[in-house]
């Protein structure tokens, strides 16, 4: 089957604003050749659709600010002069990302071409420490990241806090987090007042959102623009792309999909409801399922990828409890995965968190219970596959947040 | 709390065809004038940022095809030479919407100006009746509705029959519609060979995804821009408006809702599987809940208004085992909204077809129940509330849908 179109034919006037025209060719320009590799003016032009003598000059601006190179000329074919090709590169900036997950702390700083030029990580139990004592350790990460920064002489762009559970992204507050016990805690308030007067413009959002932005960007060049990213720890939170656009919702909310009331059983879950869906796949349960109290794979202390080890370990030798717990746990993920297949059709589902860790062993019953259960043939075309990036995505989709405003305004970056 | 942007960061250049302006600026005016009413012509460029030159010409051809018109001056407060207004005309031409239901079949014929031209409607009992013969009545109404467009001059510019379930709009075939037991029904096809040479170009969509489009035209006013319709009649479904668009998916086949595993008690599902929350909050499930097999209710020969109609009569009368049913549904309703509004977080949940005639009696527990159970603070902002289109919903957005090759390329329409 061919890929109807996703646009709608729904849908109000959408008034041009001729005097933004400029950034905005810049940024379309930049965003080419971040989507789509190097290229010639004479390309650029054809792919933007912008006159020639309009490409010129403004490839002329990002050059002159360092958001673009020439390169090497490359011959196409055998015959016809070799053009000058162009690449990306913006260097000199960096997009900060930091996850504050249930477990632990992650920065990252990536620059517009995605190399990354400063990368830390500690366990933190969050929810043990309170939100005080998260922020001051925080905003001792990130000061440490930008002295690195500036030490190196990389500016950075903006810096997006990725939190978990029910976020304000306007007002920058975490509004219900209940795997890590945190309620209207404003967040960006919190770390502005710490870091003082120098950082870069700050923002808040939702984990599995970011995380969803960062696979995105990595299978871009796939052609997938209907994907769901499912991220597992204590809590399960999903960020959706539809249509190539963050799926956010009206007020900011979507994707909340660790509390679909899945349970038969109706047990309790942390948030008070009961028969929430994390309570049958989150990280808890596999470890409820696979170990008694007091075993290693609940030690506290231990962190979680260590755990998940251990587990992979006595899977590997056969052990029964284990194997079944996973059995049951990749019965339940492929049911609320073959739910949101029906409900948004997405081309992808990747499953990202502690799912990375223990995933391989669940995947082919997952794929089985997806193909089973969805409505449409073949599960609408959907595949399932685990995240390459891990814990690590959150992090990394809120240094590609941040990176977005070069492309939203180049001409306010760079030297010139 | 604001709305924070719907627009993703991400996104590749999409390039832009110079040659295609000219219909892409008529459209635009088009629709600014059907979405936000009469305007001038200097309102009209300020609207739509096109240049007054540019919108002079433009607006002078639409004119001349009859797509608008002028309209009676308005004086804007007392001060000032009162502006010729523009209005949306277009009253030679009509969409046709036909829905193929489980229990009806109804057409309608909209003009742009959403006047209806032409509408029919007759019980058919599909699933009983087949395809063969289903595809023959519905030719035969088509015919009349041709026949008598032509008799008043007014031309069909498309036609989009509405059909339950997984539907392959690219092939124009019913892939699986459990509810009236069809199975890859190639109804295009079959409906093109019954209508001979002289006919508008035909589409195929799910009834859900189309009576979502209707319900959004209703409400465009208020500034809704992400809500779900949940369409109840034997089967269950949804057509969700995200950021102002149809949500599709990948392969088209996003808004089947029906389906998800919420039932604890795991009851067979006339699709094969166990539990689907249409069992629960389906038409069948509240006439199962409401009365006993061989009661009136249940008379498949009384059209289901009806039918329902006397559930609300015993409602109204106080009869427990009623009552007793409309709660039990209006419960599990609720849950299944309360996923729908964590996952998608809609500003606005609208209940069509058979809720429409019983939803008053479920609504203020239905609201409660999403209320208690959304994760996000007072539902994320979202409401739920009947649709005023009931069972005519899905016509309706066929012809809108029908209508929008007028707002792809007016330059094809009208006299000149």
């Amino acid at each position: 089957m061919t890929h109807p179109s996703a646009a709608a034919p729904a849908g109000t006037a959408r008034p041009r604003e001729r005097a933004s025209l400029r950034p905005a060719n810049l940024g379309t320009i930049l965003r080419l050749l971040r989507d789509r590799g190097p290229r010639s003016r004479a390309q650029i032009a054809t792919d933007t659709g912008l006159p020639k003598p309009t490409v010129t000059p403004l490839v002329a601006e990002l050059v002159g600010r360092g958001l673009l190179r020439e390169g090497p000329a490359r011959r196409e074919g055998a015959v016809g002069r070799p053009g000058t090709l162009v690449h990306l590169d913006g260097r000199g900036l960096a997009g900060v990302g930091v996850e504050i997950s249930t477990s632990y702390l992650h920065l990252l700083a990536l620059t517009p071409r995605g190399d990354v030029v400063a990368e830390h990580r500690e366990p933190l139990a969050v929810a043990q420490a309170g939100p005080g004592a998260v922020l001051d350790r925080t905003a001792a990460v990130v000061t440490d990241c930008l002295d690195a920064l500036a030490g190196d002489g990389v500016r950075p762009v903006g810096l997006t806090l990725a939190a978990p559970g029910v976020v304000d992204t306007v007002n920058g507050t975490v509004v219900h987090a209940p795997g890590v016990g945190w309620r209207d805690v404003p967040v960006l308030a919190g770390l502005r007042t710490r870091l003082g007067a120098a950082h870069p413009p700050l923002a808040l959002d939702n984990d599995a959102k970011l995380a969803a932005l960062a696979e995105y960007f990595l299978d871009r060049d796939e052609g997938v623009h209907d994907m769901v990213c499912v991220t597992g720890e204590r809590g399960v939170g999903a960020g959706i792309i539809s249509a190539g656009q963050l799926l956010r919702g009206a007020t900011g909310f979507a994707g909340e999909v660790g509390h679909m009331p899945l349970d038969p059983e109706r047990r309790p879950c942390v948030c008070g409801r009961h028969g929430c869906w994390q309570g049958m796949v989150g990280l808890d349960a596999v470890l409820r399922l696979a170990a008694d109290e007091g075993d290693a794979p609940h030690d506290p202390g231990v962190a979680p990828e260590a755990r998940l080890a251990r587990l992979r370990e006595r899977a590997r030798d056969g052990d029964p409890r284990t194997l079944r717990a996973l059995e049951r746990v990749a019965d339940d993920l492929g049911l609320g995965l073959a739910l949101l297949a029906d409900v948004l059709n997405p081309r992808l589902i990747v499953l990202g968190g502690y799912f990375t860790h223990l995933g391989d062993l669940m995947l082919p019953r997952v794929q089985e219970v997806v193909r089973d259960r969805v409505m449409a043939p073949d599960a609408g075309g959907c595949e399932v596959r685990l995240s390459a990036l891990g814990f690590a995505a959150a992090a990394r989709g809120g240094a590609y947040l941040a990176l977005d405003a070069v492309y939203r305004d180049p001409g306010a970056y760079g030297e010139r």
